[in-house]
């Protein structure tokens, strides 16, 4: 896969538009949870378990995007995908963006072992994570690619979760949220270049329905999330033997 | 791994009671949507969305049994395995426990081609079954072996199952319900293997350890899939972007 490929251009922009089509119906913005978060609505405990199950997606990013990386053949392409590494692992320990999770889980009141040992995790929230590095692992580099490209909506979502959740929450500090503001730029760039890669190369009727479905797939890894946690702690409040209890 | 092995009986009868333990505390006989089902509460598309959806499990353990025998270096356990791909694979086009559900999906009204199109199911019930033949695939043999143990505590549940199903829906027969009254025999012939093989293999604490989390696991999974059922079709009825409308 070349990224100076086909030029396509026309297609290119029908299948970007059915892509933000996928993102205005299926995003995880338009999650009752999501908005019981950033709205407020939500105790302390139910907070701590949203942090603490999303920590694990964080975690798994890194392996979720060297394992794009190991199968990709374009040095070009690697090498663009290694600055998302780079974002979330840091250049030292206490950087990047799994390590700013972890400050917001210590911010929280999380006990970081807890949180890292993965005891708490509801069932689900690891079954879906892991569905989504199966399939980076498993699909092909196009459809690896185009599962990223929820990142496409992510600046907005993350900007309506800092301003609501520090106008909300008198447990949330601007420091707590240090991971959120280091994200939008980052997002930006990578969903830019993810986009510009699905287009120039999703040539044929075929893999551009790949493409699509490929980021339903991933639309849906983060709805179930959402709806685990609904379940969990908003209602019907049916927690899953031995996962975190929120109180 | 040879079945002839260490005898370990003595830690073996403590194992099993751990086990036993497990499936007392975290099998999906307990789950609120299971005692909804069996005690005749659910409308018919509440009982539709449940077939449904355990249909893709039912469809997937072919394949993961197959990915069992697929690793086993041991000739006895693949040739006993083997049984359990012509119990759902059957030796012919209608025969075989695969079938046997869809005669039940069938029966309860649901078309079969949207059944096995898959485009109804709950995205938390695929992530759940593709994480159970994942852990197959790539935990030891032993834990792959032990993650099938469920069935112990099978027989129980398919009792209670087709009693209550029969007693309750005016919808369900006993032609429908084929699939459940040949599983009894199977089940315990399978999990009396499984156990044997667990107990006479698992000699360090370490792979007893593993072994009680590999039944653990599984029983997340059977119990994620009953969440999610009680989620989108019971309360809060969230139905998840293009799944299964049971009206």
């Amino acid at each position: 896969m070349s990224f100076t490929g086909i030029d396509n251009l026309e297609s290119g922009e029908a299948l970007e538009a059915a892509l933000r089509r996928i993102g205005d119906e299926r995003y995880h913005n338009r999650h009752p949870f999501h908005r019981l978060l950033h709205g407020g609505r939500l105790d302390r405990g139910q907070v701590q378990a949203w942090a603490l199950n999303r920590y694990y997606y964080q975690a798994m990013i890194p392996i979720k995007d060297a394992s794009l990386i190991a199968r990709c053949d374009d040095p070009a392409i690697r090498r663009e995908w290694r600055s998302r590494l780079v974002d979330h692992d840091g250049t030292s320990e206490n950087d990047g963006g799994v390590a700013r999770w972890l400050a917001l889980t210590d911010g929280l009141g999380l006990e970081r072992a807890y949180v890292t040992s993965l005891r708490g995790l509801l069932p689900a929230t690891r079954f879906a994570v892991d569905a989504y590095v199966h399939f980076v692992r498993e699909k092909s580099l196009l459809e690896a690619i185009a599962s990223s490209l929820t990142e496409l909506f992510s600046p907005q979502i993350i900007s309506e979760r800092v301003s609501g959740m520090l106008a909300n929450y008198d447990f949330v500090t601007p420091e707590t949220l240090a991971y959120f503001s280091k994200r939008p730029p980052q997002a930006q760039r990578d969903s830019d270049f993810a986009l510009a890669c699905v287009k120039a190369h999703a040539a044929t009727q075929e893999s551009q329905k790949a493409v699509l479905a490929a980021l339903e797939f991933k639309c849906a890894v983060l709805w179930s999330m959402l709806d685990a946690l609904y379940a969990a702690y908003i209602e019907p409040k049916h927690l899953p033997p031995g996962c975190f209890d929120a109180g």
